[in-house]
Protein backbone atom coordinates (compact mmCIF):
# COMPACT_ATOMS: atom_id res chain seq x y z
CA UNK A 1 0.00 0.00 0.00
CA UNK A 2 1.30 3.28 -0.77
CA UNK A 3 1.00 6.62 1.31
CA UNK A 4 0.99 10.43 -0.12
CA UNK A 5 0.50 13.54 0.76
CA UNK A 6 0.58 15.19 -2.62
CA UNK A 7 -2.39 15.79 -4.82
CA UNK A 8 -0.75 15.21 -8.20
CA UNK A 9 0.26 11.75 -7.08
CA UNK A 10 -3.06 10.58 -6.17
CA UNK A 11 -4.26 11.96 -9.36
CA UNK A 12 -1.85 10.54 -11.70
CA UNK A 13 -2.51 6.98 -9.28
CA UNK A 14 -6.19 7.30 -9.82
CA UNK A 15 -6.00 7.99 -13.51
CA UNK A 16 -3.78 4.86 -13.91
CA UNK A 17 -6.20 2.71 -12.19
CA UNK A 18 -9.05 4.53 -14.36
CA UNK A 19 -6.96 3.29 -18.04
CA UNK A 20 -6.97 0.21 -16.67
CA UNK A 21 -11.18 -0.05 -15.96
CA UNK A 22 -10.74 -0.38 -12.35
CA UNK A 23 -13.27 1.11 -10.06
CA UNK A 24 -12.07 3.69 -7.28
CA UNK A 25 -13.64 3.64 -3.49
CA UNK A 26 -13.05 6.91 -1.44
CA UNK A 27 -12.89 6.36 2.34
CA UNK A 28 -12.68 10.66 3.74
CA UNK A 29 -11.10 10.40 7.41
CA UNK A 30 -9.54 12.35 10.26
CA UNK A 31 -7.27 9.04 11.03
CA UNK A 32 -6.95 7.79 14.30
CA UNK A 33 -8.68 4.96 13.02
CA UNK A 34 -11.09 2.83 14.42
CA UNK A 35 -13.52 0.01 14.04
CA UNK A 36 -16.28 2.37 13.04
CA UNK A 37 -13.70 3.64 9.63
CA UNK A 38 -12.66 -0.17 9.13
CA UNK A 39 -16.19 -0.88 8.21
CA UNK A 40 -16.08 1.50 5.98
CA UNK A 41 -13.00 0.59 4.37
CA UNK A 42 -13.97 -2.92 4.16
CA UNK A 43 -17.01 -2.16 2.32
CA UNK A 44 -15.69 -0.26 -0.25
CA UNK A 45 -13.10 -2.81 -0.62
CA UNK A 46 -15.62 -5.23 -1.43
CA UNK A 47 -17.34 -2.76 -3.54
CA UNK A 48 -14.07 -0.99 -5.92
CA UNK A 49 -11.42 -2.23 -7.18
CA UNK A 50 -9.44 0.14 -5.38
CA UNK A 51 -9.71 2.02 -2.06
CA UNK A 52 -8.30 5.69 -1.40
CA UNK A 53 -8.58 6.27 2.08
CA UNK A 54 -7.68 9.94 2.88
CA UNK A 55 -6.27 11.06 6.31
CA UNK A 56 -6.69 14.82 6.61
CA UNK A 57 -7.50 16.57 9.90
CA UNK A 58 -9.47 19.71 8.27
CA UNK A 59 -8.54 22.68 9.91
CA UNK A 60 -11.45 24.55 8.89
CA UNK A 61 -13.90 22.32 10.01
CA UNK A 62 -13.46 23.40 13.37
CA UNK A 63 -13.81 26.76 15.38
CA UNK A 64 -11.36 28.30 17.15
CA UNK A 65 -12.79 27.20 20.32
CA UNK A 66 -12.50 23.76 19.21
CA UNK A 67 -9.77 20.52 19.53
CA UNK A 68 -8.32 20.80 16.60
CA UNK A 69 -4.72 20.98 18.47
CA UNK A 70 -5.02 18.03 20.24
CA UNK A 71 -7.34 15.99 18.10
CA UNK A 72 -5.62 12.53 18.15
CA UNK A 73 -3.22 11.28 15.52
CA UNK A 74 -1.60 8.12 14.78
CA UNK A 75 -0.47 7.52 11.21
CA UNK A 76 1.80 4.78 11.68
CA UNK A 77 -1.46 3.04 12.99
CA UNK A 78 -3.79 4.05 11.10
CA UNK A 79 -0.92 2.93 7.24
CA UNK A 80 -1.26 -0.92 9.46
CA UNK A 81 -5.24 -0.86 9.71
CA UNK A 82 -5.62 0.51 6.11
CA UNK A 83 -3.18 -1.88 4.86
CA UNK A 84 -4.62 -4.88 6.73
CA UNK A 85 -8.27 -3.80 5.41
CA UNK A 86 -6.83 -4.36 1.96
CA UNK A 87 -6.93 -0.07 0.80
CA UNK A 88 -4.69 0.50 -2.01
CA UNK A 89 -3.83 4.09 -1.36
CA UNK A 90 -3.71 7.21 2.05
CA UNK A 91 -3.95 10.15 1.58
CA UNK A 92 -2.59 12.11 4.11
CA UNK A 93 -1.55 15.92 3.05
CA UNK A 94 -0.69 18.66 5.07
CA UNK A 95 -3.02 21.84 5.63
CA UNK A 96 -0.50 23.48 3.12
CA UNK A 97 -1.02 21.47 0.41
CA UNK A 98 -5.03 21.32 0.47
CA UNK A 99 -4.69 25.17 1.67
CA UNK A 100 -2.32 26.79 0.08
CA UNK A 101 -1.63 30.77 0.33
CA UNK A 102 -4.48 32.65 -1.05
CA UNK A 103 -7.25 29.67 -0.63
CA UNK A 104 -10.32 31.88 -1.20
CA UNK A 105 -13.39 29.11 -2.08
CA UNK A 106 -16.08 27.79 0.00
CA UNK A 107 -18.55 25.47 -0.51
CA UNK A 108 -21.64 26.61 1.46
CA UNK A 109 -24.91 24.67 2.86
CA UNK A 110 -27.55 26.60 3.16
CA UNK A 111 -29.83 24.21 4.55
CA UNK A 112 -30.01 21.48 6.71
CA UNK A 113 -27.35 23.11 8.94
CA UNK A 114 -29.65 25.17 11.14
CA UNK A 115 -30.27 21.74 13.50
CA UNK A 116 -28.30 19.57 15.92
CA UNK A 117 -24.63 19.79 15.47
CA UNK A 118 -25.22 22.63 12.88
CA UNK A 119 -26.10 25.10 16.32
CA UNK A 120 -23.85 24.85 18.34
CA UNK A 121 -20.67 24.29 15.20
CA UNK A 122 -22.38 27.22 12.78
CA UNK A 123 -18.84 27.15 10.77
CA UNK A 124 -18.08 23.35 10.93
CA UNK A 125 -20.60 21.60 7.82
CA UNK A 126 -18.88 24.50 5.19
CA UNK A 127 -15.49 22.94 6.53
CA UNK A 128 -16.69 19.65 6.02
CA UNK A 129 -18.59 21.02 2.51
CA UNK A 130 -15.33 22.50 1.28
CA UNK A 131 -12.55 19.30 2.06
CA UNK A 132 -14.63 16.67 0.85
CA UNK A 133 -15.91 18.72 -2.71
CA UNK A 134 -11.68 18.77 -2.87
CA UNK A 135 -11.03 15.11 -2.08
CA UNK A 136 -13.98 14.28 -4.51
CA UNK A 137 -12.00 16.05 -7.13
CA UNK A 138 -8.62 15.31 -6.41
CA UNK A 139 -9.76 11.00 -6.34
CA UNK A 140 -12.32 10.93 -8.62
CA UNK A 141 -13.91 8.01 -6.92
CA UNK A 142 -16.62 6.47 -8.37
CA UNK A 143 -17.91 6.03 -4.37
CA UNK A 144 -17.68 7.21 -1.07
CA UNK A 145 -18.28 5.99 1.79
CA UNK A 146 -19.37 7.81 5.21
CA UNK A 147 -20.76 6.39 8.70
CA UNK A 148 -24.43 6.70 9.74
CA UNK A 149 -22.93 8.10 12.96
CA UNK A 150 -22.48 11.17 11.32
CA UNK A 151 -25.94 11.59 10.03
CA UNK A 152 -25.89 15.19 9.64
CA UNK A 153 -22.84 15.09 7.53
CA UNK A 154 -24.47 12.50 5.81
CA UNK A 155 -27.24 14.09 4.70
CA UNK A 156 -25.50 17.07 3.59
CA UNK A 157 -22.99 15.33 1.56
CA UNK A 158 -25.83 13.91 -0.19
CA UNK A 159 -27.28 16.93 -0.72
CA UNK A 160 -24.43 18.67 -2.37
CA UNK A 161 -23.44 15.82 -4.31
CA UNK A 162 -27.24 15.99 -5.67
CA UNK A 163 -26.86 20.04 -5.82
CA UNK A 164 -23.64 20.25 -7.25
CA UNK A 165 -23.95 17.29 -9.89
CA UNK A 166 -20.57 14.90 -8.05
CA UNK A 167 -20.89 11.88 -10.34
CA UNK A 168 -20.48 9.87 -7.22
CA UNK A 169 -22.59 7.30 -5.21
CA UNK A 170 -22.78 7.85 -1.27
CA UNK A 171 -22.65 5.45 0.39
CA UNK A 172 -23.94 5.28 4.12
CA UNK A 173 -22.51 2.79 6.44
CA UNK A 174 -24.17 1.52 9.90
CA UNK A 175 -23.34 2.95 12.98
CA UNK A 176 -19.91 0.38 14.96
CA UNK A 177 -20.37 -0.01 18.56
CA UNK A 178 -18.11 -1.25 21.50
CA UNK A 179 -19.35 -4.31 23.01
CA UNK A 180 -21.09 -2.06 25.80
CA UNK A 181 -22.57 -0.26 23.41
CA UNK A 182 -21.13 3.36 23.61
CA UNK A 183 -20.29 4.74 19.87
CA UNK A 184 -17.29 4.18 17.88
CA UNK A 185 -15.74 7.92 18.30
CA UNK A 186 -11.80 8.82 18.18
CA UNK A 187 -13.11 11.80 20.32
CA UNK A 188 -13.55 8.49 22.90
CA UNK A 189 -9.53 8.48 23.77
CA UNK A 190 -10.30 11.38 25.60
CA UNK A 191 -12.19 9.81 27.92
CA UNK A 192 -11.15 9.34 31.63
CA UNK A 193 -12.52 5.98 33.18
CA UNK A 194 -14.76 7.43 35.00
CA UNK A 195 -16.23 9.08 32.12
CA UNK A 196 -15.72 6.66 29.73
CA UNK A 197 -18.22 4.74 32.07
CA UNK A 198 -20.89 7.90 32.20
CA UNK A 199 -20.39 7.68 28.31
CA UNK A 200 -22.59 5.14 28.28
CA UNK A 201 -25.92 7.16 28.83
CA UNK A 202 -25.62 8.57 24.89
CA UNK A 203 -26.11 4.71 23.61
CA UNK A 204 -28.66 3.81 26.70
CA UNK A 205 -30.68 6.83 25.89
CA UNK A 206 -30.62 5.93 21.77
CA UNK A 207 -31.42 2.48 22.71
CA UNK A 208 -34.97 4.02 25.23
CA UNK A 209 -35.92 6.26 22.37
CA UNK A 210 -35.45 3.48 19.58
CA UNK A 211 -37.59 0.94 21.37
CA UNK A 212 -40.44 3.58 22.38
CA UNK A 213 -40.73 4.43 18.27
CA UNK A 214 -40.70 0.65 17.59
CA UNK A 215 -43.46 -0.05 20.76
CA UNK A 216 -45.37 2.47 18.59
CA UNK A 217 -44.71 5.85 20.03
CA UNK A 218 -44.92 8.64 17.49
CA UNK A 219 -44.49 11.76 19.43
CA UNK A 220 -41.18 13.35 19.30
CA UNK A 221 -41.81 15.32 22.11
CA UNK A 222 -42.36 12.24 24.50
CA UNK A 223 -39.40 10.50 23.14
CA UNK A 224 -37.19 13.47 23.81
CA UNK A 225 -38.46 14.24 27.28
CA UNK A 226 -37.81 10.16 28.09
CA UNK A 227 -33.84 10.70 26.19
CA UNK A 228 -33.43 13.70 27.82
CA UNK A 229 -34.49 12.50 31.24
CA UNK A 230 -32.30 8.95 30.81
CA UNK A 231 -29.46 11.69 30.18
CA UNK A 232 -30.04 13.94 33.13
CA UNK A 233 -29.52 11.12 35.17
CA UNK A 234 -25.50 11.07 34.59
CA UNK A 235 -24.35 13.45 36.71
CA UNK A 236 -21.40 14.08 34.43
CA UNK A 237 -23.10 14.18 31.43
CA UNK A 238 -24.37 17.90 29.95
CA UNK A 239 -26.52 17.71 26.94
CA UNK A 240 -26.24 19.96 24.01
CA UNK A 241 -29.40 18.66 22.44
CA UNK A 242 -32.02 15.67 21.87
CA UNK A 243 -33.66 16.35 18.29
CA UNK A 244 -35.92 14.80 15.82
CA UNK A 245 -35.84 15.68 12.56
CA UNK A 246 -36.61 14.20 8.82
CA UNK A 247 -33.69 12.41 8.23
CA UNK A 248 -33.09 13.94 4.61
CA UNK A 249 -33.92 17.70 5.23
CA UNK A 250 -33.13 17.88 8.80
CA UNK A 251 -35.85 20.28 10.10
CA UNK A 252 -37.63 19.44 13.40
CA UNK A 253 -40.92 17.63 13.22
CA UNK A 254 -42.98 17.08 15.62
CA UNK A 255 -43.85 12.98 14.45
CA UNK A 256 -42.23 10.04 13.80
CA UNK A 257 -43.54 9.66 10.21
CA UNK A 258 -41.44 8.93 7.20
CA UNK A 259 -37.53 8.67 7.58
CA UNK A 260 -36.40 10.34 10.51
CA UNK A 261 -33.46 11.09 12.43
CA UNK A 262 -33.12 10.80 16.56
CA UNK A 263 -30.08 12.46 17.25
CA UNK A 264 -28.15 13.56 19.97
CA UNK A 265 -24.83 15.30 21.55
CA UNK A 266 -23.46 15.48 24.89
CA UNK A 267 -20.90 16.85 26.39
CA UNK A 268 -19.18 14.01 29.20
CA UNK A 269 -16.80 16.39 30.73
CA UNK A 270 -15.03 18.49 28.63
CA UNK A 271 -15.76 15.93 25.58
CA UNK A 272 -18.59 15.74 22.98
CA UNK A 273 -19.99 12.86 21.48
CA UNK A 274 -22.99 12.30 19.49
CA UNK A 275 -24.98 9.19 18.93
CA UNK A 276 -28.33 8.69 16.41
CA UNK A 277 -30.50 6.27 15.07
CA UNK A 278 -32.79 6.13 12.15
CA UNK A 279 -36.11 4.99 11.64
CA UNK A 280 -38.07 4.65 8.37
CA UNK A 281 -41.58 4.54 9.72
CA UNK A 282 -43.15 3.43 6.71
CA UNK A 283 -41.01 -0.07 6.94
CA UNK A 284 -40.85 -0.64 10.80
CA UNK B 1 -24.47 18.03 -33.39
CA UNK B 2 -26.51 17.24 -30.33
CA UNK B 3 -28.94 18.85 -28.21
CA UNK B 4 -29.83 18.51 -24.83
CA UNK B 5 -31.34 19.65 -21.40
CA UNK B 6 -30.46 16.97 -19.76
CA UNK B 7 -27.64 16.12 -16.83
CA UNK B 8 -27.90 12.75 -17.56
CA UNK B 9 -27.21 12.86 -21.34
CA UNK B 10 -24.39 15.00 -21.59
CA UNK B 11 -23.00 12.83 -18.62
CA UNK B 12 -23.35 10.03 -20.96
CA UNK B 13 -22.12 10.99 -24.23
CA UNK B 14 -19.11 12.65 -22.45
CA UNK B 15 -18.15 8.99 -21.32
CA UNK B 16 -18.73 7.37 -24.43
CA UNK B 17 -16.04 9.94 -26.15
CA UNK B 18 -13.95 9.25 -22.96
CA UNK B 19 -14.29 5.85 -23.43
CA UNK B 20 -12.66 6.21 -27.03
CA UNK B 21 -10.06 8.32 -26.02
CA UNK B 22 -11.05 11.85 -27.12
CA UNK B 23 -10.36 14.86 -25.22
CA UNK B 24 -13.63 17.33 -24.30
CA UNK B 25 -13.40 21.10 -24.31
CA UNK B 26 -16.48 22.85 -22.81
CA UNK B 27 -17.62 26.66 -23.79
CA UNK B 28 -20.19 27.92 -20.74
CA UNK B 29 -22.17 30.37 -21.95
CA UNK B 30 -25.67 32.02 -21.11
CA UNK B 31 -26.73 32.34 -24.95
CA UNK B 32 -27.41 34.77 -27.50
CA UNK B 33 -24.14 33.91 -28.98
CA UNK B 34 -21.33 36.28 -30.68
CA UNK B 35 -18.46 37.00 -32.56
CA UNK B 36 -17.02 37.35 -29.11
CA UNK B 37 -18.40 32.88 -28.33
CA UNK B 38 -17.50 32.53 -31.50
CA UNK B 39 -14.17 32.76 -31.07
CA UNK B 40 -13.81 30.76 -27.64
CA UNK B 41 -15.72 27.59 -29.26
CA UNK B 42 -13.06 28.24 -32.41
CA UNK B 43 -10.22 27.23 -29.76
CA UNK B 44 -11.72 24.72 -27.85
CA UNK B 45 -12.54 22.72 -31.68
CA UNK B 46 -8.92 23.34 -32.33
CA UNK B 47 -7.57 22.12 -28.93
CA UNK B 48 -10.04 19.32 -28.36
CA UNK B 49 -11.35 16.40 -30.07
CA UNK B 50 -14.72 17.33 -29.12
CA UNK B 51 -16.96 20.18 -27.70
CA UNK B 52 -19.67 21.06 -25.59
CA UNK B 53 -21.45 24.48 -25.56
CA UNK B 54 -23.54 25.01 -22.51
CA UNK B 55 -26.45 27.65 -22.93
CA UNK B 56 -27.90 28.52 -19.83
CA UNK B 57 -29.17 31.99 -18.43
CA UNK B 58 -28.20 31.25 -14.84
CA UNK B 59 -31.22 33.03 -12.73
CA UNK B 60 -28.85 32.65 -9.10
CA UNK B 61 -26.02 35.15 -10.90
CA UNK B 62 -28.75 37.66 -11.38
CA UNK B 63 -29.75 39.92 -8.86
CA UNK B 64 -33.54 41.16 -8.18
CA UNK B 65 -33.07 44.05 -9.65
CA UNK B 66 -30.95 42.46 -12.69
CA UNK B 67 -32.34 41.64 -16.33
CA UNK B 68 -32.56 38.19 -15.56
CA UNK B 69 -36.11 37.97 -17.73
CA UNK B 70 -35.09 40.57 -20.43
CA UNK B 71 -31.51 38.97 -21.27
CA UNK B 72 -32.04 37.97 -24.89
CA UNK B 73 -32.26 34.51 -25.96
CA UNK B 74 -32.33 32.23 -29.53
CA UNK B 75 -31.74 28.74 -29.16
CA UNK B 76 -31.89 28.15 -32.64
CA UNK B 77 -29.36 31.06 -33.69
CA UNK B 78 -27.08 29.75 -31.12
CA UNK B 79 -27.55 25.73 -32.70
CA UNK B 80 -26.74 27.20 -35.79
CA UNK B 81 -23.52 28.52 -34.93
CA UNK B 82 -22.51 26.00 -33.06
CA UNK B 83 -23.12 23.78 -35.87
CA UNK B 84 -21.68 25.96 -37.92
CA UNK B 85 -18.35 26.27 -35.49
CA UNK B 86 -18.26 22.59 -35.14
CA UNK B 87 -19.00 22.53 -31.66
CA UNK B 88 -20.64 18.46 -31.27
CA UNK B 89 -22.95 19.03 -28.22
CA UNK B 90 -25.40 21.80 -26.82
CA UNK B 91 -26.47 21.45 -22.82
CA UNK B 92 -28.87 24.09 -22.55
CA UNK B 93 -31.08 22.56 -19.66
CA UNK B 94 -33.53 24.59 -17.82
CA UNK B 95 -33.78 26.51 -14.72
CA UNK B 96 -35.22 23.32 -12.73
CA UNK B 97 -32.81 20.80 -14.46
CA UNK B 98 -30.10 22.73 -12.77
CA UNK B 99 -31.72 24.07 -9.42
CA UNK B 100 -34.54 21.49 -8.20
CA UNK B 101 -36.67 21.69 -5.55
CA UNK B 102 -34.37 21.65 -1.77
CA UNK B 103 -31.24 22.64 -3.77
CA UNK B 104 -29.17 24.45 -1.06
CA UNK B 105 -25.62 24.25 -1.82
CA UNK B 106 -23.32 27.17 -2.90
CA UNK B 107 -19.74 28.08 -4.00
CA UNK B 108 -18.46 31.19 -2.49
CA UNK B 109 -15.49 33.08 -3.72
CA UNK B 110 -14.21 34.98 -0.38
CA UNK B 111 -11.07 36.99 -2.32
CA UNK B 112 -11.44 38.57 -5.60
CA UNK B 113 -15.09 39.56 -5.40
CA UNK B 114 -15.29 42.94 -3.44
CA UNK B 115 -13.76 45.33 -6.26
CA UNK B 116 -14.72 45.87 -9.68
CA UNK B 117 -18.45 44.12 -10.38
CA UNK B 118 -18.55 42.27 -6.94
CA UNK B 119 -18.98 45.98 -5.48
CA UNK B 120 -22.06 46.66 -7.23
CA UNK B 121 -23.09 42.84 -7.88
CA UNK B 122 -22.54 41.37 -4.75
CA UNK B 123 -24.33 37.95 -4.90
CA UNK B 124 -23.15 37.49 -8.41
CA UNK B 125 -19.68 35.44 -8.86
CA UNK B 126 -21.02 33.52 -6.15
CA UNK B 127 -23.79 32.41 -8.67
CA UNK B 128 -21.34 32.20 -11.16
CA UNK B 129 -18.78 29.87 -9.28
CA UNK B 130 -21.88 27.20 -8.27
CA UNK B 131 -23.00 27.28 -12.04
CA UNK B 132 -19.49 26.66 -13.61
CA UNK B 133 -18.78 24.17 -10.58
CA UNK B 134 -22.24 22.49 -11.79
CA UNK B 135 -21.16 22.41 -15.17
CA UNK B 136 -17.80 21.24 -14.99
CA UNK B 137 -18.96 17.93 -12.69
CA UNK B 138 -21.52 17.19 -15.39
CA UNK B 139 -19.33 17.73 -18.31
CA UNK B 140 -16.02 17.31 -16.81
CA UNK B 141 -14.37 18.65 -19.78
CA UNK B 142 -10.27 18.50 -20.10
CA UNK B 143 -10.31 22.08 -20.86
CA UNK B 144 -12.64 25.02 -20.31
CA UNK B 145 -12.68 28.50 -22.23
CA UNK B 146 -13.70 31.92 -20.41
CA UNK B 147 -13.72 35.37 -22.46
CA UNK B 148 -10.88 37.65 -20.66
CA UNK B 149 -13.72 40.90 -21.38
CA UNK B 150 -14.97 39.03 -17.69
CA UNK B 151 -11.45 39.53 -16.54
CA UNK B 152 -12.75 39.18 -13.02
CA UNK B 153 -14.86 36.14 -13.57
CA UNK B 154 -12.04 34.46 -15.45
CA UNK B 155 -9.61 35.19 -12.22
CA UNK B 156 -12.51 33.80 -10.01
CA UNK B 157 -12.76 30.58 -11.98
CA UNK B 158 -9.05 30.35 -12.21
CA UNK B 159 -8.61 30.72 -8.22
CA UNK B 160 -11.69 28.09 -7.52
CA UNK B 161 -10.46 25.61 -9.92
CA UNK B 162 -7.01 25.90 -8.00
CA UNK B 163 -8.65 26.37 -4.62
CA UNK B 164 -11.14 23.26 -5.17
CA UNK B 165 -8.94 20.93 -7.14
CA UNK B 166 -11.02 20.68 -10.39
CA UNK B 167 -8.79 18.90 -12.82
CA UNK B 168 -9.62 21.19 -15.91
CA UNK B 169 -7.58 23.61 -17.67
CA UNK B 170 -8.86 27.02 -17.65
CA UNK B 171 -7.93 28.83 -20.83
CA UNK B 172 -9.02 32.63 -21.17
CA UNK B 173 -9.58 33.83 -24.86
CA UNK B 174 -9.18 37.47 -26.02
CA UNK B 175 -12.09 40.24 -26.10
CA UNK B 176 -13.11 40.23 -29.47
CA UNK B 177 -14.85 44.15 -30.95
CA UNK B 178 -16.74 45.11 -33.39
CA UNK B 179 -15.26 47.12 -36.31
CA UNK B 180 -15.42 50.40 -34.39
CA UNK B 181 -14.16 48.96 -31.04
CA UNK B 182 -17.06 48.44 -29.12
CA UNK B 183 -16.50 44.76 -26.98
CA UNK B 184 -19.09 42.42 -28.70
CA UNK B 185 -21.19 41.66 -25.82
CA UNK B 186 -24.93 39.95 -25.76
CA UNK B 187 -25.81 43.07 -24.06
CA UNK B 188 -25.03 45.32 -26.50
CA UNK B 189 -28.89 44.52 -28.46
CA UNK B 190 -30.17 46.59 -25.62
CA UNK B 191 -28.72 49.75 -26.93
CA UNK B 192 -30.57 52.00 -29.07
CA UNK B 193 -28.54 53.72 -32.33
CA UNK B 194 -28.07 56.93 -30.39
CA UNK B 195 -26.77 55.01 -27.31
CA UNK B 196 -24.83 52.03 -29.45
CA UNK B 197 -22.71 55.29 -30.54
CA UNK B 198 -22.02 56.41 -27.08
CA UNK B 199 -20.85 53.41 -26.30
CA UNK B 200 -18.04 53.67 -27.67
CA UNK B 201 -16.38 55.96 -25.07
CA UNK B 202 -15.66 52.30 -23.49
CA UNK B 203 -13.44 51.32 -26.18
CA UNK B 204 -11.76 54.79 -26.27
CA UNK B 205 -11.39 55.03 -22.90
CA UNK B 206 -9.44 51.47 -22.92
CA UNK B 207 -7.16 52.34 -25.46
CA UNK B 208 -6.10 55.73 -24.01
CA UNK B 209 -5.71 54.18 -20.50
CA UNK B 210 -3.59 51.42 -22.73
CA UNK B 211 -1.96 53.82 -24.33
CA UNK B 212 -1.08 55.79 -21.12
CA UNK B 213 0.49 52.47 -20.22
CA UNK B 214 2.11 51.17 -23.22
CA UNK B 215 4.15 54.84 -23.04
CA UNK B 216 5.19 54.77 -19.42
CA UNK B 217 2.61 55.90 -17.10
CA UNK B 218 3.16 54.04 -13.80
CA UNK B 219 0.68 56.16 -11.73
CA UNK B 220 -2.96 54.07 -11.61
CA UNK B 221 -4.63 57.52 -10.53
CA UNK B 222 -3.58 59.27 -13.47
CA UNK B 223 -4.90 56.32 -16.03
CA UNK B 224 -7.90 56.43 -13.82
CA UNK B 225 -8.22 59.88 -14.22
CA UNK B 226 -7.55 59.94 -17.46
CA UNK B 227 -9.88 57.87 -18.43
CA UNK B 228 -12.95 58.84 -16.39
CA UNK B 229 -12.42 62.23 -18.22
CA UNK B 230 -12.75 60.85 -21.84
CA UNK B 231 -15.73 58.47 -20.12
CA UNK B 232 -17.11 61.89 -18.75
CA UNK B 233 -17.29 63.66 -21.93
CA UNK B 234 -19.97 61.34 -23.22
CA UNK B 235 -23.33 62.75 -21.59
CA UNK B 236 -25.09 59.38 -22.02
CA UNK B 237 -22.55 57.25 -20.01
CA UNK B 238 -22.60 57.07 -16.49
CA UNK B 239 -19.48 55.73 -14.41
CA UNK B 240 -19.55 52.56 -12.34
CA UNK B 241 -16.08 52.11 -11.83
CA UNK B 242 -12.74 52.84 -13.32
CA UNK B 243 -10.17 50.33 -11.66
CA UNK B 244 -6.84 49.07 -11.94
CA UNK B 245 -6.38 46.26 -9.92
CA UNK B 246 -3.73 43.04 -9.66
CA UNK B 247 -4.90 40.91 -12.28
CA UNK B 248 -4.66 37.86 -10.37
CA UNK B 249 -6.26 39.25 -6.62
CA UNK B 250 -8.01 41.63 -7.72
CA UNK B 251 -6.70 44.04 -5.41
CA UNK B 252 -6.47 47.65 -6.05
CA UNK B 253 -3.17 49.02 -6.73
CA UNK B 254 -1.37 52.40 -7.07
CA UNK B 255 1.11 51.60 -9.08
CA UNK B 256 1.46 49.35 -12.36
CA UNK B 257 3.89 47.23 -11.86
CA UNK B 258 3.45 42.92 -12.69
CA UNK B 259 0.16 41.91 -13.85
CA UNK B 260 -2.34 44.15 -14.10
CA UNK B 261 -6.03 44.56 -14.68
CA UNK B 262 -7.48 47.65 -15.82
CA UNK B 263 -11.04 47.45 -15.93
CA UNK B 264 -14.44 49.62 -16.70
CA UNK B 265 -18.48 49.58 -16.13
CA UNK B 266 -20.37 52.22 -17.63
CA UNK B 267 -24.06 52.84 -17.90
CA UNK B 268 -25.12 53.61 -21.06
CA UNK B 269 -28.56 54.68 -20.48
CA UNK B 270 -29.84 51.46 -18.60
CA UNK B 271 -27.25 49.26 -20.19
CA UNK B 272 -24.06 48.47 -17.94
CA UNK B 273 -21.34 47.60 -19.93
CA UNK B 274 -17.89 46.44 -19.19
CA UNK B 275 -14.25 46.66 -21.41
CA UNK B 276 -10.86 46.29 -19.65
CA UNK B 277 -7.11 45.99 -20.85
CA UNK B 278 -4.55 43.80 -19.15
CA UNK B 279 -0.72 44.35 -19.38
CA UNK B 280 2.14 42.16 -17.87
CA UNK B 281 4.60 45.31 -16.80
CA UNK B 282 7.41 43.21 -16.64
CA UNK B 283 7.16 42.21 -20.80
CA UNK B 284 5.69 45.60 -21.52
Amino acid sequence: MKRTGSVAEVRQQVKEWKKQGLTVGLVPTMGYLHEGHKSLIDRAVKENDRVVVSIFVNPIQFAPNEDLESYPRDIEKDTELCTNAGASLIFNPTPEEMYPNGFSTNVVMNNLTKELCGKTRPTHFGGVCTVVSKLFNIVAPDRAYFGEKDAQQLAIIKRMVADLNFDIEIKGCPIVREADGLAKSSRNTYLSAEERQAALVLSKSIALGKKMVEDGERNAQTVIDAMKKCISAEPLAKIDYVSVVDALSITPIDEYKGYVLTAIAVYIGKTRLIDNFIVDIDTL
